[in-house]
């Protein structure tokens, strides 16, 4: 029996319920737009086969890996890299049997619907996982890894992806993009120009950065201007890798807009590694509006994902290094922390700026009155925990009354997780669908305005707004 | 086709929907008691014909020409006047070609459903309005206006409109108020006490304006007492036009009470322009507890309407001047800021103070709790953005299990959209029967009670509450 | 007619409803473990009869008298006893007629809910509430509690209690305890460890506590070692008394982890009356830290109970005392505050920490993500005004996604009000089921599962939570 309902994530009601499935029904083959995420671009260069099951679903998969740390599942059997240099599984098969027999803790997350779906559309695979079913359900995913339709390159055209982009450093050399430029292949995998090690005075080895992003363009980043040349300079070069965007993750939405003698003395301080939290804070805020000022001559669109709090246990960060499910959303004001960048530039309909929020309270009190009448800025979809059906929902139910449909930019899915991408994308068609179904259930959209507006949320926004 | 639903905004499932019809077919006829509003007194006095269609429906509707703003459409094109004088559009015709448009930007806001009734309750259209029908929907609606039948009085009286509430300045010399009085007419027109611009130090031209009080009621109101008996004067003078109530737009929610002396050395340097932000904020918080007292005596009832950054794009406050669509809600602490006024008199029954909210997170953890419990506070409905029929409905759903039904204050529509004001009571009327619906369908109240209970959110507690 | 809908809560939509109806089915006979609450245990050591129904119902239930206060009903006349030693209604029969004539203002609230229950389903009264019924069915429960079926004994055994746990002082010598405990009597009535009165400087008294709790112990209190010794010791004693667990109720979800020289001075400092609110609450944290670490050791569980603003209104404290309905919630910050805390022991997974929240906006964005990556951080239910049905229903919808079930730990009916312990855990109970019904309608939990779950939530989570 399929673990998957068809009619998944779709109201209740049966007459509704109908007209989502009918809905869906019209966006469900349409092609992945995929503008913002993580996935590794030397898979597509080297397009060799995708290590064991627990490489590709357990080890490098933050959400899963934190549910069952929270369980008392140690960290080390999941086969996460121990900062330290310590010992850690390496028998995908024995990470594999964690993972099935504390399936459970995973019940009604995201997780287990993608995961459940992946296994299930991209392995063909219905079994529910559990200790019973670990080594068989290991063995089925593990052969299909060694055939041809299961390379990366084979999995990219099966899910129709007609553009993803991967995020590099600035300061990445972006061989392997350069490597998928000339290899012959037709898929499209385009970069995004992330700054935070060169703009952020709190990053490790902040200076060295710098000096390092001199010596890549021939620019002279000891003084502020070669520095802001030294960007235009890199974001040229990402664009010449299909880049049109950067982003930017700051742990508080704000932004500045100093005079440019102000900027100046700041970033000599910030390169000495003098600047308090106050004015690192200050200064990647000034960086946003230097960034923007240069998206108004390269097009780039500016992403800002802001509000996390970032490796919250330092045990577990001397322990297993960053990103191991420790950034925790904090409360988040949008509404001064935006404002310098608005009044500057906020009202020039040519810039794109997207914003992400990991504080839902902002929704209707702040990004989206911002967003409703701002015309460079958009609000990016629900991002990290509230990418989930939830999430989602609220975000539609919270924004569109104030922001409508046309000031948000459809769906990222924001992964590192190859195979969750078709799934991803499935969940925000379903959400969108129900709740665009029950918009005309209640007389709040027209019928026909409806079917408009589903393709406009999975396919036309997310080109329109990143350019695509 | 009509474009409206005749069961809009009832719940989906037959059962419950068929209550909500039920409920909502007690209380659709009701009169409609606005308490709260900014239509202009004029309009009742003169009862000449209202100007075009764009003059009705765009040019003053910050909701409409901010959305459009966002999506790029010039405020000049939608003949938004200019503060600095610059040209702007001026033919209506023009500007409703480029709202009909751009009208499927609105797709899902309440904008959308007010204006949809109104174009066909009002004038009996039932043309969706598009580029193609903007011509022929302007034809038609300016025709209709140039009729005896679509005079403000007119309107006024087949709206149902038992009485309603307009909004002056405490300098106003209420004479269109006095115009309506001594015309024979028999609609119902009433003032409320705005006094923002003598209460506020940082209002513009603040110490004139206070010295323009002393003239108008013959008191000095270079003393704090003198003061103080002015606003008693013209309180009174408020009251002989009708007034009910006294309102406050305040950025915070603060209240002071501080000693008569603190008070007194506070106004002074008000008065002398030299009060910091954090003082001229005091005294406003104390003035909202001044305000308080004088009510005790005269009865007004104190509305306090907080949280709004105001004009947050500064070249559009330049360029466009106030009330533009730029005032965004911030995050507003009610349990500190309330606590003085609430000390001095929130235990006092014979007081009504209604507390506007536009942070959502408030609801269920700050002002339904107070509200629950201080018989002097009652809460204000959904406020502005909150106006909306997700809104209305997380209204009650986050205030309703602490505050119960009777500490709220049945609806206000705050608009200056006269056209729009069958319409917003009728969406928050539908959205009360479907929220008391569910109740009983989830067996949480039972069903006669929940028809007595609809009628006291439609028309009961508004008149009580407002003394009206 | 029942008042009770034996379907109330469940979804609406039929097909769900029937799913919700089995899985309560399964789990509404299930035996009520009672984990945090406030009955007194006296009633269980003498077992004589409940006095008359207002001292059950009215007087000591904080959620009935606020909300009968917030619409001018004088506390005085509901019994409720005054601070200053005032006259208060004494009346049994009085109380009851202005409880039962103003019982209206409670529709659709969880107390209408819980007080219909208990009348039903205790006492077989299923008359409504009214000024007309008052009389009746006054005299109907206070027959009824003359009948040894209603001793409070009978009622533990007829309501299923297989454990409750009240919740005692630090210096409370826990005579009913024992007094339980050798009656021969088998119900299950344990105690809790609440040292607020010997941990918060700004406790009334908070010196003297410290010494008595030196005397009880036999430990030098006047030193850190000696009041950190003696904190043990009585733990031990309210463990020789079944506690499971510490509760501490904190105006802030702060913690610290202060080197102990530090702590040591500002014990000192606390001692002596001397430190600052700042002080004082860095003391509080600090305990917090200090409970935990004795925790390792003697195994019970920490619940913090953060976020009120106590005694809000000082006119009614001086006239009523504290605990009358005046504690208000507030914003609350769980990541910076807790993170001391976790820091030093979260990732410990012998421990348990419950963390309970009176600010919703911190659900998804703060204490689902933390509660999902700390293994020693579990979520207590909804607290307080959120102990209700939307409120628990919003719980569940926050938190899962991202915590998951098994990170919660069951229901607390945190009152003492006995009779509502039946209807308060039911509630609890339809919530859950109607919340499970509703993944498995919309294909985010598998049928199977949701069974498996339920019995979770209603009884195996609690139970490993409490270590019970």
């Amino acid at each position: 029996m399929s673990r998957l309902d068809p009619d998944r994530l779709f109201p209740l009601e049966s007459r509704i319920r109908d007209l989502a499935r009918e809905l869906y029904a019209t966006v469900h083959d349409l092609p992945i737009v995929s503008p913002h995420g993580h996935t590794d671009p030397r898979w597509f260069a080297e397009n060799t086969p995708f290590p064991d099951p627990a490489q590709l679903f357990v080890t490098p998969d933050h959400y899963v890996f934190r549910m069952l740390f929270s369980q008392g599942v140690p960290l080390e059997s999941l086969g996460v890299p121990r900062a330290d240099g310590g010992p850690t599984e390496t028998d995908g098969r024995k990470i594999w049997r964690q993972f099935a027999s504390n399936f459970h803790f995973l019940r009604a997350t995201p997780s287990q619907m993608w995961i459940e779906h992946a296994l299930q559309d991209v392995f063909g695979l219905e079994t529910p996982l559990t200790a019973e079913t670990a080594d068989s359900t290991y063995d089925h995913v593990a052969e299909c890894l060694t055939k041809p339709e299961f390379l990366p390159r084979s999995l990219f055209e099966r899910f129709s992806i007609e553009v993803i982009a991967t995020t590099e450093s600035a300061l990445d050399p972006l061989d392997w993009h350069r490597k998928i430029q000339t290899s012959g292949w037709n898929g499209r995998v385009i970069t995004a120009y992330r700054p935070d090690a060169v703009v952020d005075p709190e990053f490790e080895g902040f200076a060295a950065n710098v000096e390092q992003l001199g010596e890549l363009t021939g620019e002279d980043t000891t003084t502020w201007a070669g520095y802001l040349a030294a960007h235009r300079k890199r974001r040229e070069f990402f664009k010449s890798y299909g880049a049109t965007s950067s982003d930017h993750g700051h742990p508080t939405a704000r932004t500045e807009d100093m005079p440019q003698s102000e900027a100046t003395a700041l970033f000599t301080k910030a390169l000495s590694g003098k600047c308090s939290a106050e004015e690192a804070d200050a200064f990647r805020g000034q960086m946003l509006t230097e960034m923007a000022r240069m998206s108004l001559d390269d097009g780039l669109v500016l992403q800002i994902h802001a509000g996390s709090f970032r490796n919250h246990s330092t045990p577990m960060l001397n322990r297993f290094g960053r990103d191991k499910g420790f950034d925790i959303p904090t409360r988040t004001d949008f509404v001064r922390a935006l404002r310098p960048l608005l009044n500057a530039f906020g009202t020039d309909p040519r810039l794109s700026i997207i914003a992400f929020m990991l504080d839902e309270s902002t929704l209707s009190r702040e990004l989206a009155p911002l967003a409703g009448v701002y015309p460079a800025l958009k609000l990016g979809p629900p991002w990290w925990f509230f990418d989930s059906p939830e999430g989602m929902m609220r975000f539609r139910q919270l924004t569109t009354e104030t922001a409508g449909f046309y000031n948000t930019v459809g769906f990222n899915d924001d992964t590192r997780a190859f195979c969750s991408i078709p799934a991803r994308h499935d969940v925000a068609r379903r959400v969108d669908c129900a709740y665009l179904a029950a918009l005309v259930g209640t007389g709040r959209l027209a019928e026909a305005d409806a079917f408009e507006v589903a393709a406009d949320l999975t396919y036309r926004l997310v080109k329109q707004a990143y350019r695509l």
